[in-house]
């Protein structure tokens, strides 16, 4: 059984920082959905910001825009097989949910519910600016709540022992990297 | 001794879909400047765009906004102590190439250096929006040109094997995870 703790908000961009590949996951009006993003960064310390990637064609662009919240959910290795098929069909076709049994549970401060499974979890309220959404399908966000399971990430620090759940890193066509070996540089 | 490849512009975003960190370089009327990102990200396929953070204090930025370019470094875990390095001085004290021994090369279609030792390599030129380089720090620019080292990437891949070079991903005090086991995931 994992334990969920808060993350700090002023660690919050650690969740990220090293460029896990996460799901977004949005609700409104009663429609959900999840969609897979290699694409998004830490934008900001404090408040924390990030940035992500939504394409114009997707219902998650739709569930976004209309309700202006979203998840970041870092997904763990055990989860490469529903971050790549939930990367590869619509929301409209089916509940992704219901579909690959992806539990969930909610979140703090957004409707948008959070992945049972992943490793730490944004909460996320979109910063509107609609030129950047619209030329570039690039939405910004202020992160208002974070989580982590506690046994990756702990007191600001990822722990990915030898075992232990590790994020992961897509390149294309399938093909991932797991988060590897961890390692103190010096000047 | 390595062999660079130029890498085809619609497989160039695999060079950062997995999230590594990268060294910005830059040059602007005779000054030159390297600086490390944590915060980027590919931002299209066709034509290639990407994202990155440019803090408004660094000279980087000050050389980003004079010319209009910049180029993406994607560095093995040999250079992370100069990665650790840049990330923490200001190019306006010293010249961070010659103060480091960091060697650079010409790129094709930019200005700014290419470092030596690199695995990839972005040339970009800066898409201007003003308003979110002012609000957010944030810089979109096409890719014109990219490169790899053929021993880490080849043939639209990155080629991770035992005792090959690899990238690196930052989190936070000196702290890096190397990029990790391949694997290929069913949906």
């Amino acid at each position: 059984m994992s334990t969920r703790l808060p993350v700090d908000l002023a660690k919050s961009y650690r969740l990220l920082n090293h460029g896990p590949t996460v799901l977004v996951s949005s609700q409104h009006e009663g429609r959900r959905n999840v969609m897979a993003a290699a694409w998004s960064m830490p934008l900001d310390y404090a408040p924390p910001k990030v940035a992500v990637v939504i394409d114009r064609n997707t219902l998650t662009r739709e569930l976004v825009e209309g309700s202006g919240e979203f998840v970041l959910n870092v997904p763990s290795r055990e989860l490469a097989g529903i971050t790549l098929a939930v990367g590869s069909v619509s929301g409209r076709e089916a509940d992704k949910f219901d579909a690959r049994g992806i539990a969930a549970f909610a979140g703090d401060k957004v409707n948008a519910p959070l992945l049972e499974g992943c490793l730490g979890w944004l909460e996320c309220r979109v910063i509107p600016e609609p030129h950047i959404q619209q030329t570039y399908d690039l939405f910004l966000a202020e992160v208002v709540a974070a989580w982590a399971d506690a046994r990756a990430f702990k007191d600001g620090h990822w722990i990915f022992e030898e075992g232990s759940p590790r994020s992961i890193h897509y390149v294309a066509g399938g093909n991932f990297f797991e988060t590897g070996e961890s390692f103190v540089a010096e000047k």
